[in-house]
């Protein structure tokens, strides 16, 4: 695999052509930016942290069988991943009251929910990402019926999955950010990272955050609560392998 | 009937008891408010062509078999209505882009639709009313799957009837907004009030504002607009009945 030009360049990656056209590399930054871009870092390790973590996570869910862009990691903070057309919206899942939903609902963060709640924004840095449903969706013809159907399965099922899985690791899962694609064969894959920076994960015993709301509120110790995230997942990632019926006969 | 003490209040409209706890009277008020109640005017006659008009829209969908809480009119600018308990959404159904729409999308007024759009907003005057998807109502248990799915099936129901009806009437309806509650048999039912304050409609040829956007946007000729549109449905509704199968016999 040989990389070639650089395709995007985003606040926390840069995507670059490789020379198989399906597969492209993901490099992560260790940019941190929040507020629309307003607050502004460098947080030296943050993208080989979000790098690892991202890797782990989809190697998790692929095994799951829930589908990933995901193939294989190129040394420390790059991915090597199928090439995908982005739908253009990004999928929020939420088993907790946390983030914008505290605002626009007047709720108290930490709140519990009677299910988990699936919200549809649709990617648009111009407009701010707004939220939107389904109708949305078909009438302005961004993704047809059956790929929002599947995007929509998969996204409950990758947070039924995950939410397990962090608790396994001493965190809860509050909520996270998706985004999904079509690969060469123009099947739906999940795609972007899945981190601390896209994750709102709390310590299941003290609710300590872990995650990029210590950036975004200045609590410090970014980059450690990230590690600790990696660790802890590293652990009981181990933990499910030596479990796993392969080893136990 | 006798009416009774004032229940309620609000920024259009006043709701009294009767003397049957089943049933309630709403007196349509002759102030425009908009933007939050940030613009306010007395617009003399409103109330009385708010009045008429949802009566005659009600009067059409309980005939096309749409459950509302119409009974029938008191004088000129009240309704004699079924009591409901408001379930705490607002229904908003588009045909055409307009309205919020065009800011948080960034989409021109006017705008087609590949198919119309069913939005709900949670009640609260605190919050400003914020858009919300059925996950949101379920985990917050504002009103239950099956009640929701009831509401949704009632609006799409109320929109191709009104949209059809509002055609003969020289109209398009670009959009409208919708309450539902449950009466005292504990069925849901369309309440509220449905006129040119909660509907946007323009001249089917021209496309003349004939709505309360004459008011927020001081187009003038607000009351006269009203009168149009209830003269112009008075007329579509006659022809409609006059071609009932039974006159036609």
């Amino acid at each position: 695999m040989e990389k070639r030009e650089l395709l995007y360049e985003g606040k926390a990656k840069k995507i670059y052509a490789t020379d198989k056209p399906d597969f492209c590399l993901i490099e992560f930054k260790d940019e941190a930016t929040a507020f629309d871009g307003l607050k502004k870092e460098i947080l030296p390790g943050k993208g080989v942290l979000n790098a690892q973590i991202s890797a782990l996570l989809f190697t998790f869910l692929n095994k799951e069988g829930v589908p990933t862009h995901f193939v294989r990691t190129v040394g420390e903070r790059e991915l090597y991943v199928q090439r995908l057309t982005i739908v253009p919206l990004e999928v929020v899942m939420r088993n907790r009251v946390a983030g914008s939903l505290t605002q626009r609902l007047g709720l108290a963060e930490g709140m519990g929910l009677k299910q988990s709640i699936l919200e549809f924004y649709y990617k648009s840095d111009k407009l701010h990402d707004p939220l939107v449903n389904e109708d949305h969706i078909f009438a302005f013809a961004w993704a047809p019926p059956e790929v929002v159907g599947k995007i929509e399965k998969l996204s409950r099922r990758v947070n039924e999955a995950l939410k397990a899985f962090f608790a396994e690791a001493g965190l809860d899962l509050v909520d996270f950010k998706l985004e999904f694609g079509f690969n060469g064969k123009r099947e739906v894959v999940l795609g972007d990272e899945i981190s601390p920076d896209t994750c709102r994960l709390w310590d299941l015993k003290t609710g300590e955050k872990l995650d990029k709301d210590r950036f975004r509120r200045d609590l410090g110790n970014v980059t450690a609560a990230y590690a600790q995230v990696l660790d802890r997942l590293r652990a009981a990632y181990r933990l499910r392998e030596g479990n796993s019926p392969g080893r136990r006969g």
